[in-house]
């Protein structure tokens, strides 16, 4: 019955813990994984979320390794007496936990990386069950957990924290799925084309109605929204000859489409690793001047290791006053246009430019809402400013959702304005 | 072996479609559900995301039935043929699916609500299980499914779309919950205790070996790490007034232990949160100089709605000359004492305090990595500084992780800072 032939390699996901059944945190872990493994060629089966109970984790496990090839559980394998899995996978498969060694190495390693001592003392981390893998964790303390059962079946056992979690599954679960099913792995391929200021109705349905069958030739095609406009994904297996010529064939064929110019990228990298990169390439320096973004932008670029090498710093100017004292805009600027204008932009960028001696400076002035919109200025609409020492000057956008989004919005599209200027 | 009461009502969840298992889309009705449930004192007992599959859904609804009182599905009740929910609830109870007038009325009022006109040549909305309810579908087209099966579980399908979910949750499943087992129903209360500066393990093993059975007494104990430290949960059922007893006999127990001074919420708001309001409650302004953090800090205060009154803005002094050239930084400050020093952290604050005229000025500068570590000041050290008219100060802190949890960690620390100050 189901749409996935027999070859594809299937996993299910079991997420272990009461905090994301009351409602206390939101999952980042199932919706992360189902997107790695599709990348990867895998296919998601399953996500199913339980209590930290032993009753449930048994029933779960019983469930999905009927069904799947691969079992990856999160949560559960802290050092607290709420953390069950891994006891309940050790008597799934009718294992004792024992003092183990090699185990207690791992750990030990899991402690120098953080700069801390573990000692058997601690915690009873060591204690695992016999005759399965102790795992290392890149980015935490407890060992992640491997089993391949008598019926070829692999259970792997995670943190339930995302850092951990996503950084155990890539670095080790994924090697340990390639080891066992070599065989059943093709390599998964993408061409993507991340466009903007186009709606995605408008692209399918209005400006390029041929456009989804076309690409359907080269693959499984789908269409993912994301800040600042519309993804175009068109995945396949092969090798990286084939990814090359289908690139340039895809290729071909969006740029005899309308939405030709609303291409920002042929890759997909986040706009942020982009502009430090190209920072970096071309040696120049820049700065923010961010009022409704509120340090969304620069924290951005922060993000990435490296920024101080081209990133100065910012201002971010949320309120007028430091608007005017702070990068000198104008007090009758801001009377006769408004904080959110072309002209309030270009003189927060202008001000920050001489003010921070970098060689581009972004400003960003909107309304993030939910209050503070009109008529003529509807919440979402963002003044973007730029300056260089050669010239200066803004846009103005309108951009749909959420306080939390339209900063999102508004901070993407400002840094995708600093990589034009520096191109 | 579960460790909820017989009691408590209890509900699964089964959400049906392929867009979230191949990543297209996250989930947003589960989290919400979650959410929904525990308010009103109702167990998320599972939730399940599956295939549209028919074998699947069956599977899937002979669990949940099995484990829960009320099943609720979303998703594949549309009219396209992928849309799979209807058929197979019918086939799982044996009944047929039959032309039927009433459903045919609550379609074609749903309709109405958009302004649109139905009939029965549009599609088949109001072929509909023998036996079972039609629901009213407050935001979309589709009518909700109702079941009240013979061994008393009421199973219940609204559409995926999350807007028409939450509303026929909200509006029309809740109240046939009450209506089935208005007898079981009791609200839910959580007692936190936000904790910093010691870690999980020293808490539970070393600090206070005894509180987690202690605290067992109240109800169901859990420890969530966040980034400053470890909140520390017990929930349970009652009334407002056992809550407030509960809330006061766990502190004075929590406050007997070598923890207490460890606390820094009785409670559960974000730290963002609490300094906005407690800013607005004193009438006080205040702006961040930021480093380490990147804007980070200032983000997380522009996320919320109403920031604009308090927070005036901040600067980030990534690139030393914008400490010195914008923040008045001494040049042998930094030569003498390093960028991250108590020393400049204060200058930073102070110099701040100065430029912007606020109440408040908080500085942050470290090394989140993964380079710029040093023997003495090793990657995760930040200092903190402060300022007010009154008086200005810096502490240092050392924190583990890779750079952008130090980012988290360094800003939540920041914005504590600023709240004590402002107490």
């Amino acid at each position: 019955m189901s749409s996935s032939s027999e070859n594809i390699l299937s996993v299910s996901m079991i997420v272990i813990g009461d905090e994301i059944l009351n409602g206390r945190t939101t999952d980042l872990n199932g919706s992360w994984l189902s997107k790695f493994l599709f990348k990867r060629g895998l296919e998601l089966t399953s996500l199913r979320f339980i209590r930290d109970n032993i009753e449930e984790i048994n029933n779960a496990l019983k469930a999905a390794m009927d069904e799947s090839d691969v079992v990856i559980t999160s949560g559960g394998i802290g050092p607290t007496v709420d953390d069950k899995t891994k006891s309940t996978l050790a008597n799934f498969f009718g294992k004792k936990l024992i003092e183990r060694d090699d185990v207690a190495e791992i750990v030990s390693e899991n402690y120098i990386r953080f700069g801390r001592i573990w000692n058997r003392e601690s915690n009873f981390y060591h204690f695992f069950p016999e005759g399965f893998i102790g795992i290392k964790n890149p980015k935490g303390l407890a060992p992640g957990i491997g089993h391949y059962s008598s019926d070829k079946k692999l259970i792997m056992a995670a943190p339930g924290v995302p850092r951990e979690f996503m950084a155990m599954v890539d670095e080790e679960f994924y090697p340990m799925i390639k080891k066992h099913f070599s065989g059943r792995l093709k390599e998964n391929f993408q061409t993507v084309i991340r466009t903007q200021g186009v709606a995605e109705e408008k692209i399918f349905f209005e400006l390029c109605p041929n456009l989804w069958s076309q690409l359907e030739a080269f693959g499984k095609v789908s269409s993912l929204p994301h800040t600042i406009g519309i993804d175009i994904v068109v995945s396949y297996q092969g090798n990286s000859e084939i990814h090359e010529e289908k690139n340039e064939q895809i290729k071909k064929i969006i740029m005899s489409t309308p939405i030709a110019a609303n291409v920002w990228q042929w890759g997909n990298s986040p706009v942020n690793e982009l502009v430090l990169q190209k920072a970096k390439d071309k040696k120049v320096t820049f700065a923010f001047a961010e009022s409704c973004t509120g340090g969304l932008t620069s924290s951005k670029i922060t993000d990435l290791p490296g920024s101080s090498e081209v990133f100065y710093g910012s201002v971010i100017s949320y309120d007028n006053s430091i608007k005017e004292n702070v990068l000198g805009v104008k007090s009758e600027t801001l009377k006769k246009f408004g904080a959110v204008s072309i002209e309030t932009a270009i003189e927060m960028a202008e001000g920050l430019l001489k003010a921070f001696k970098t060689d581009y400076a972004i400003s960003t002035t909107g309304i993030a809402g939910p209050t503070g919109g009109t008529a003529e200025k509807p919440v979402g609409t963002v003044a973007i400013g730029y300056a260089s020492k050669n010239k200066s000057g803004a846009y103005l956008f309108q951009f749909p959702g959420d306080r939390v989004r339209l900063k999102e919005r508004f901070s993407d599209k400002a840094l995708l304005t600093l990589l034009e200027l520096m191109e």
